[in-house]
């Protein structure tokens, strides 16, 4: 009998899925400012988001098993259609990143002002992808 | 001439999807221990993962657009097939883990030791996807 470990505490990694994978580093990384931290060009690129790691994967490349005795196996994934992602962005640069957006050619899909009173913009990155930028008291304990 | 908002330094969301919300729930919430924060039977359950949220989404409702006039005009997303998500552990918590995701009949998939030192194991989801847990050494900052 062992006991529950203690629940994990945060988020490491977040996938997306994208066809297109220089558009996809144009965009997080010219865009919105990430930096990339590895790239295999026509399988991933992955960037940094303060703690944890964004990874944007190829699909057709990921959802193939590894190989028979493959050192580092990593199991397959991948998926098809629009996935959502959401940064943690302060309330005060919410006005900001629309401009930014705007002005980068980047329609704000949605402008949401939630009832707990925290706001959120959404955008498509190249691949279609639902990407959102909330106040993070959007989740504050006992906001929601 | 804006100039660029400071990037974002946080993931606040990561999405999965899921069609059996009830066994992603049972997964996420008993066995992994992480609180349900929201749920809308048939769309969605999210749960706390620290300062960020792991969002599960039933794509048969969340591929649908909002109607006109909804207030909360959340955008379409949804993806069919097997995301990715990994979970930040303490190094020193990955064997237990093992035991404990074992004993309640979870296979671990894959349990790999990265050139840089940091360990990752591999489990899916009720609905396939791919879920690690992985040493926060992994994305270190120069040890990639």
């Amino acid at each position: 009998m062992t006991e529950r470990p203690i629940p994990p505490s945060a988020t490491l990694e977040s996938a997306l899925y994208a066809e297109d994978l220089l558009a996809a580093e144009t965009f997080y990384s010219e865009i919105i400012g990430l930096s990339v931290i590895l790239r295999q060009p026509g399988r991933h690129v992955f960037f940094r988001a303060g703690q944890s790691v964004l990874l944007i994967f190829n699909a057709a490349a990921t959802t193939q098993p590894p190989t028979i005795g493959q050192t580092l196996a990593v199991p397959p994934h991948g998926s098809e259609g629009r996935g959502h992602y959401c940064f943690s962005i302060p309330a005060a640069d919410i006005d900001r990143w629309c401009d930014h957006l705007q002005n980068k050619g980047i329609a704000i899909e949605s402008d949401i002002h939630w009832p707990n009173g925290a706001r959120s913009i959404y955008v498509r990155d190249p691949a279609g992808n639902s990407v959102e930028f909330a106040d993070p008291a959007l989740w504050s304990q006992g906001r929601y």
